[in-house]
């Protein structure tokens, strides 16, 4: 595996993959590399030339309270279970070759930003796409891939990529979890035992909901009223940002399951956030 | 030359020539060629393989109560300006194959896009760094040429390109002018025969400031006052909008012409807003 730390050298190194022909599959993260990370690289490798995973973690997609600062680091961990994974190249650059002095340039996507966490997390989504437009500039792929377990962030990155013509395909693939159900997650690592047996909640309820809504009670309230009933029995659920029935493609709150709709759940278990989402054919 | 109507085939000729190791120029227009149009073929035709035009009057860069509708179109002049000046490729898109339905994705360059043209046209630089970050995107130039009357509009797309880390080199090119040294604009057509000859003030009070700046009066009060006088001098000059000394860089007004400064201006000469600029070496 090829470690890139300077993005001049990454931008040559995808152009001459791409002038000799070869794809490029992206897996962006954060790095703290867990299950879900790693079913993205294997689904790339399978299907692309090149694989490239990047590791930054993006300071303009933390609020000031948020958890910039503690987020999890593992940098030696994540190289090895790359190199096990086959990942062609690692992209893990300074975050000063990222953001120079001066940086001032922005990328919305209304309408979809503002809706579930973007409501919580006031300029969340701008970060993640102006992130994501540079890291695409840089590496160049074919496709990009990102875990379902961020709904929301995959259709704002989708929506970019079509707003702005942007050469790359966007896939989101399968939430991974753990053996009780809970979505894998680096701020998992956040969670005491105790939080972390509770946390198994989300799943329950999701799947509780979807059983519901194919057993044909399909009206949000009833679902609304059953979901947070599931998340609020579970005493370390402290808060309940979002819990309900959406339009997949908007993101807006719908008042009936349609043929497809997705339930999504924002809590707080103990001091930690936690999402989650299933997608309901009724 | 090669018409192109949709963004999906100008992509993929684009994508063609790169693998081919051809380099692409970029000249972006909103049609109604001039000489100062014709002048970044030529630049462009110098300094790569392959040279695109672009023809698309962009609606998101005008305001509410903006000159759109009436905006100068001569699509069948232009094509023959395009071909007797031998570009290769024009590219010349449906406002609908830019934007979808659902548009929702905005590029915005903070700081240097408020100041300037910016403070009188809300949005507009939003609106110009969307649809050249769109065009960069369906041509994939290695290099675009704009015209250097429009100072601040190819300020904000270098910051936005070296941002975002858009693999393209921003060449602005010297403004080409008329005998009496009037900026070429496409909006010279609005102005009636005698606004045509007031306009003619413009091009005299950057000269003559200039002129005056290098004689050593290096004063902003005493430079705007200057310019200020000359043009209103001039009866048809309806509004000065802005008139004064600025820093290239950040387009802040500065207290003393330094090494090289900025002088910028923006008038209506009769309806007709007119614009610009000489750089000046103190």
């Amino acid at each position: 595996m090829e470690l890139i730390r300077i993005p001049r050298i990454m931008h040559d190194t995808s152009r001459g993959h791409l002038l000799h022909g070869r794809s490029i599959g992206f897996v962006p993260t954060m790095g703290a590399l867990h299950e879900g990370h790693l079913s993205l690289i294997k689904r790339s490798k399978d299907e692309n030339d090149i694989t490239v995973a990047s590791i930054f973690i993006n300071p303009l997609q933390f609020g000031p309270s948020e958890d910039f600062q503690q987020y999890p680091r593992d940098t030696d961990g994540d190289i090895a279970k790359l190199r096990k994974a086959e990942a062609d190249v690692l992209f893990m650059p300074d975050a000063s070759s990222i953001y120079h002095e001066g940086f001032a340039t922005y990328i919305t996507v209304d309408k979809i930003s503002e809706k579930l966490c973007g409501a919580f997390r006031p300029g969340h989504f701008r970060g993640v796409a102006t992130i994501v437009a540079k890291l695409f500039n840089i590496v160049k792929p074919t496709r990009a891939y990102f875990g379902q377990k961020d709904f929301q962030q995959a259709a704002i990155i989708r929506k970019m990529a079509k707003d702005l013509d942007m050469p790359v395909g966007i896939i989101a693939s399968p939430t991974i979890r753990e053996h009780d159900g809970l979505a894998m997650s680096s701020r998992n690592l956040y969670l005491s035992e105790e939080e972390r047996k509770a946390a198994g909640v989300i799943y329950g309820c999701l799947i509780q909901t979807s059983e519901m809504i194919k057993s044909g009670i399909i009206n949000k309230e009833k679902i609304k009223g059953f979901m947070k009933e599931k998340l609020s029995a579970e005493p370390l659920v402290r808060e309940i940002q979002y819990a309900s029935m959406y339009d997949p493609e908007t993101l807006d709150e719908v008042e009936n399951a349609g043929k497809e709709a997705l339930l999504a759940v924002s809590v707080k278990v103990g001091g930690t956030r936690l999402i989650d989402n299933m997608l309901v054919k009724a």
